[in-house]
């Protein structure tokens, strides 16, 4: 097996409401950042969730975010680093206390949409993010977002005694710095498979992107970022895994 | 200490609201029964009673709740047997995660409100509550009301291998079967302090009550339920703390 | 037009989650209970769904539940007669607003789910639901499930001044009492096409239907209840809309 | 009666929670801004609230937020101008709605916290405040801070058509721009009730005011924001309701 983790968002629905093909894409993926009721799921949809990864022997990962049902999570909120660091240990905990119901526990953490993006951006969040894991189980790794110059993040995760993982994707187009370049863009998101593909090898062997300006980009890749919305998407997730699977131990 | 632990329902505050004297009671109580998110609190104000528990050495109970902040729990809802157990299971997880972060963690489980009284009358509603314990961790006492006789109770608890702590009322009137008489009958609630303190300590010295049909009430009475509503609730905590503390050992 | 109004559930959506296919029913309904946020919708939905109403000329109604977006409004909360009330009071005005800004008004009224349920058995709910849609408006109609004998209805809508829709069932089967046979129960969902359409048009030309014992059951009829949830519930509504058109006026 | 309308935030309680004493200052007041259900209130207070302003004559006003109970509305979120619109229509029309069981009607709107904030600082989210209103009811008019320089509010409200009040404050230090001084500033707050009444007075006549850099400051005045949270504050409106009733007419 690849070492590159694919990650998948699961367990996104929500009381009567269906989102995602979470039966599709659980059997090709490595890591389920599994909703925690704040942007999405309630504790039944988190207990049929959780069974599901357990089957498919995938790690399972909180999905923390704001608490925004409404706006499933994407709008950024202006919460103090205590409100958030309190939210986390929230819904990391009430993850956890379903996994027990099953006999697995949570594995590592990846907050969702808005929070994550914020904790990109903002370094008193990312600490609040990464005390609140510290507290919780300093055992458990952070997911965030792989950047040409992650050593920011590096020393804060180093003060907080947290370990990071790296998460790349193989469908968007990265800038200079590392950033993935807005959907708004032209050429932002890779729609040929081959594209992906080569992408996502890539960044299973080390080797370096060419950057929306023609520079090579070397990333950090713990994992890699896979969708399971529809159809198209868990076809990919199928070939990315066969293309990794493929690759010299 | 007397053995018949004082439990309190603390951390009921929610946001920018505040209830309950919580920094008044705790010093005078052996067990806080905290509020999880659903009828009451969020998770900055778990926190801060979290802290206030390990401050004052009081045990912490998950006190778990139908999702009805509006209704303050206190509204039954038709919920299912699994939706039960999955909500225990999320609240008591996420109590648990917030202990850890202050170095404690859960020691008991009291449902509130609708929830609690609809537990007492429908036996696979209490299944569901003990089996909730059972897998999130089966050291757990599950905290619910004495009757006089508790042995359906006792029996489900026997089958899902959950301990049970049975709790009891000082300022009530109980009826000849051990169940507390409706506060819209007369002398349902004792207002004075002579006759609250007398019951403490008969119920705490294993002593019968006399039921409202003057029938002789025996209860089995691991802990006792008080208030800390308002400065006359918590003054009637401190007497009976005094009261039980004054017990032979 | 016939003289019997389809009525659908419409708007039930929530976010990012889509649920029922709206535009595609919406063609052939005369009448679209529209969710008011409190079991599905927000703000933006109720503005898009109200917006394809008055596209197509379809009359709107509030359809007000419980406070419960996790059970949909299915679950029955002992909710009193006054937060009913002043529950209604809230849904039909909020939705009452949006339509305003779409240039048209709430025209009719029909509890959701549990709510509706509930109303149907006891009177005090019922009258909580009538003196809301008087106080609001009192020319808006409430429509509310025909059985054989709605005198105990009718009896309360006078009482308030309030005018009733008695809505009925062309796939569901009828008991004695001209209640819906449960669906547990062998025959309780008239799967065949021929039959939905045979029972609608019974309906629609105040002709006996036959009940599940035998008998003859004459309903009131002013609407008919049709569903958008698939593209097979979309389809009997198209023949149900066609079989009405073909009757003489 | 003074021309300058003393505006106050009422129904500010939740559920079982609380807040403010909304008796004891309605009966000083013109204008009471009532919390809709997202930030704070539920149908019943509403209902209550509604009431108790009609007892004591005082014009209702929407106070619309962001849907965020647990911060109280009061930390911004990033909802589009479009959700903006369509969350004010919701809430003024569910305010709407309570208020024509109690016989009467909504004749103003003012924005609550974080969304009031953005509001005076994103013309587009304005701008859409300024289309909920057109839409719900042109004839209402939308409260708004007053500083210096109002024009460019002044330009949207009448590309809308829509009536504006502005609000001061005669607690609260102003800068030279006409903004507020934070009150992590010395002397943001005025403890003195005699400046206070002084500031209110000079508000009411016309006068200018001394910013905080010392130069003269004229606002515009249409109404004055008293508070109603405690003791202090319901006496501190009192005076100011005294000294406003002793101005010539």
């Amino acid at each position: 097996m690849s070492r590159l983790l694919l990650n998948c968002d699961i367990g996104e629905s929500f009381g009567a409401w269906t989102m995602g093909l979470d039966a599709e894409v659980m059997p090709h993926i490595d890591c389920a950042n599994i909703a925690c009721g704040f942007h999405a799921a309630d504790p039944s949809i988190m207990r049929r969730t959780v069974a599901l990864a357990v089957q498919h022997k995938v790690r399972i990962g909180a999905h923390p975010a704001y608490p925004d049902l409404v706006g499933f999570g994407r709008r950024s909120m202006a919460c103090s680093a205590q409100e958030v660091e309190d939210m986390l240990l929230y819904q990391i905990g009430a993850l956890d206390g379903i996994c027990r119901a099953e006999g697995t526990r949570v594995s590592y953490v990846k907050p969702h949409g808005a929070l994550y993006n914020d904790m990109m951006r903002q370094p008193e969040l990312l600490r609040a993010v990464l005390r609140a894991v510290r507290l919780y189980d300093p055992s458990l790794p952070l997911m965030l977002m792989s950047v040409r110059d992650n050593s920011a993040a590096e020393a804060l995760a180093a003060e907080q005694g947290v370990r990071l993982w790296f998460e790349t994707f193989a469908d968007r187009a990265y800038d200079a710095a590392g950033f993935l370049v807005a959907r708004s863009q032209p050429g932002a998101v890779h729609h040929d498979s081959e594209q992906v593909i080569a992408q996502a090898l890539a960044l299973a062997s080390g080797q370096t992107l060419t950057a929306s300006d023609g520079s090579a980009l070397l990333l950090r890749a713990d994992s890699l970022c896979v969708h399971g919305d529809n159809a198209g998407s868990v076809a990919a997730v199928r070939r990315i895994r066969e293309a990794l699977d493929g690759l010299p131990a």
